[in-house]
């Protein structure tokens, strides 16, 4: 008997029937003999429905309020899953985040979780009670309704783990795992078993929807196993979709590529002949980030005769923004004989834990790419992520040739001896769920 | 400069459109000086759209998170109308109940109030800020969120008015006031000015839906002044509605007629020929009440030789359930030599409490009526309220004979010396309004 957190989304939950679903999944767990704790976002478009109205009332609309209204989505949820689930003859009693109480900071609409009180929900699980807590949720110190933001149901049920000292925390959506790629760029992509958490967060970052990265970070940093598993499978079903577990726990040597992530809306800025002293990447960067624009990638080759040539990324919504900031201070911080910019560009990356003890991976990257006519405009690396920026019109032609290159569709097994087996990898796809 | 409370219903907050105007006229009590806790409800349609989903899923759901579910209506109007307010450059702060707190009992979907912490409320006023609450709804003692049943947002508008000392509490509806009789039936029905509490009472516990009745018995008991007003108006309209009051305050002489309420879903059951002995009301209607059936009038006649009459009215839609249970007990506990029964009657009252000091109120209602040739079937009378039974096809040319011959439609004044003016008297109108 095991102490399991469940979090399903908003397409998840979203109709009486899907609810009537979730109950059913939910009573067989709690058959085997398993407590539970259901955490559950809005029913799907619903916060959309809500941040609307307040939309409709004024465009820029307070965060505290804005809180109290979404807030609502997640407590009709509850509500109906608690009768849902007595509807099947078990105990169930629903809890709002302030009921719980989850309590966070001040930041209303971007609240973090400072705190879970979570002594009566462990009073109901001893009395057999199923739990079911509102996602996305909580309350800070003087009573106000906070919300954790898009996605924030997805660190509830972590948090929820935690502080209960769940075994796992499954997250259910609609998609049945992690998968090594797009599965509608590379029709082989495969469903991963695991992957670690690292990895899980290099992917994230670079554009995964399947998890809100806060909610990897919280579970990496507390040591809860997180599983990816699709709510759309028969409630009987025993698909055991995707674990993302700290590495140290069971692989015996961790490998190479775990998955190649894309960004397709990114724009590239290139500073040709700027003078080449201390200072000068602050100068160009400083305004830039004064004008909350975020930049992505960032690289500047080795300098000759006094000069070099500075590029970086922004995503491509930011990028006239950040033309005009540079022109504008283009002769004030710092002097460069050129701008040059393009928001035709993509970004593809590999990522993999098992790069840090093998060598060759970044060429035999560059290689595959050359192999197919792909000229690369940016480099930059990291420990575990290999990212190139190339013309967006190859980003298909790219992933597919990296896949079949690692070998991907392979089940690792058959790639590797067991000693070196490959790590699985995975792929980002769309995630309709809010809260 | 006052303090007062001011409750919005459903229809009142519709809309975001509805809901800005119901920002403007809020603002323009807060230009004018005074002090506004402001208490609404969900938008209209939106509890009823809230328990249909729960019933969707459960046909007799679990009252404890039919709450959790239905008070989100309100939480959602209450975030909205603060935006609105910002958006009129006010300071403003919402409130649900458990935020308040309004403490109730555990008698979910239809709690009562026990206590309110106002303390909080006071200082934002102080501060110069608009306060709104979350109506209908509060928490128990153990945390639970818990609604007050239908209407119950008036209740938690004159709570809060007792509660915070405020000098009057607005009803704002889709109706301007409590008029003389309904406009639908008699075209010359006339607006009040004012009306008392006891006669809105009597009026409400036969079928008036625009204050729900326990609101006004409780501002009755705490004398809170009450005042019905129309959210339709323009918002800078000054039209002062009906106010409900005791009588004590400002009437010289209580009048005699206050209106004509009437019901039409009524059915008469009558048992002909019952054994006139001790316990023989008990043994009929014991079984009645068991099976959970409100019962309306009950009449019972005189006997004669051992044997008497007994008849009693119930809502037409518990007729044949409380059919079924005489036929079940007759001969058990009592004996009848007929059982007589009809849904095609209603009641129509006339009430007023000026009747305790006014004798031939009776004879001139009855024939008013006889001389229009309706045939009375029973009849009940009450210190303030003498009601009839008749034919239901009679309803209409009843209430508007009663209305003429009491001269409603005339002011006050026009009809009665000023040391003995007729009271004014109101009608139920239809309130399509939830929460």
């Amino acid at each position: 008997m095991a102490l399991i957190v469940q979090k399903y989304g908003g397409t998840s939950v979203g109709s009486t029937d899907r609810i009537r679903s979730v109950a059913r999944r939910v009573a067989r767990f709690h058959r085997e003999g398993h407590q539970l704790v259901v955490v559950v976002s809005a029913m799907s478009g619903e916060t959309n429905r809500l941040l609307a109205l307040a939309k409709e009332i004024a465009p820029d609309p307070d965060p505290r309020e804005l809180d109290v209204i979404a807030a609502t989505g997640e407590q009709v949820t509850i509500g109906l899953l608690a009768i849902a689930l007595h509807e099947l003859g078990l105990k169930a009693k629903s809890y709002t985040g302030g009921q719980v109480r989850v309590l966070t900071d001040s930041a209303f609409t971007k609240a973090r979780i400072l705190d879970i009180n979570v002594e009566p929900l462990h009073k109901d699980l001893a009395a057999g009670a199923i739990v079911i807590v509102a996602g996305f949720q909580g309350v800070d110190a003087d009573g106000n309704i906070t919300t954790l933001g898009r996605g924030g149901s997805d660190t509830s049920g972590v948090a929820l783990a935690a502080a209960l000292g769940a075994s796992e925390c499954q997250i259910y959506t609609d998609v049945d795992g992690v998968y090594t790629t797009d599965p509608r760029i590379v029709p082989e992509a495969r469903r991963l078993d695991r992957i670690t958490f690292e990895e899980m967060l290099e992917m994230a970052s670079l554009g995964s929807k399947v998890l809100q990265i806060r909610s990897v970070e919280f579970a990496g940093k507390y040591k809860i196993k997180m599983r990816v598993l699709s709510s759309f499978d028969d409630p009987e079903s025993t698909a055991t979709g995707t674990l993302i577990t700290y590495e140290e726990d069971e692989t015996m040597e961790q490998a190479i590529i775990s998955g190649i992530a894309f960004n397709r809306d990114e724009a590239k800025i290139s500073l040709m002949g700027v003078e080449d002293r201390p200072g000068v990447a602050y100068a160009i960067l400083g305004p830039v980030a004064a004008a909350n624009i975020d930049v992505d990638m960032i690289v500047q080759n080795i300098g000759a005769s006094g000069h070099t040539d500075f590029s970086f990324t922004v995503h491509r919504s930011e990028y006239q923004k950040a033309l005009e900031v540079l022109s504008r201070e283009k002769g004030k911080g710092f002097t460069a004989r050129e701008i040059i910019s393009d928001n035709k560009i993509c970004k593809v990356s590999l990522v993999g834990i098992g790069m840090r003890s093998h060598v060759g991976i970044a060429a035999k990257m560059f290689k595959a790419l050359a192999d197919e006519g792909i000229n690369i405009q940016m480099i930059s690396t990291s420990e575990i992520k290999t990212s190139v920026v190339i013309d967006e019109k190859y980003l298909e032609l790219a992933v597919r040739q990296l896949h079949r290159v690692f070998e991907l569709d392979q089940s690792p097994q058959a790639v590797w001896t067991r000693n070196t087996r490959i790590s699985e990898a995975f792929v980002w796809t769309d995630r309709h769920e809010g809260g």
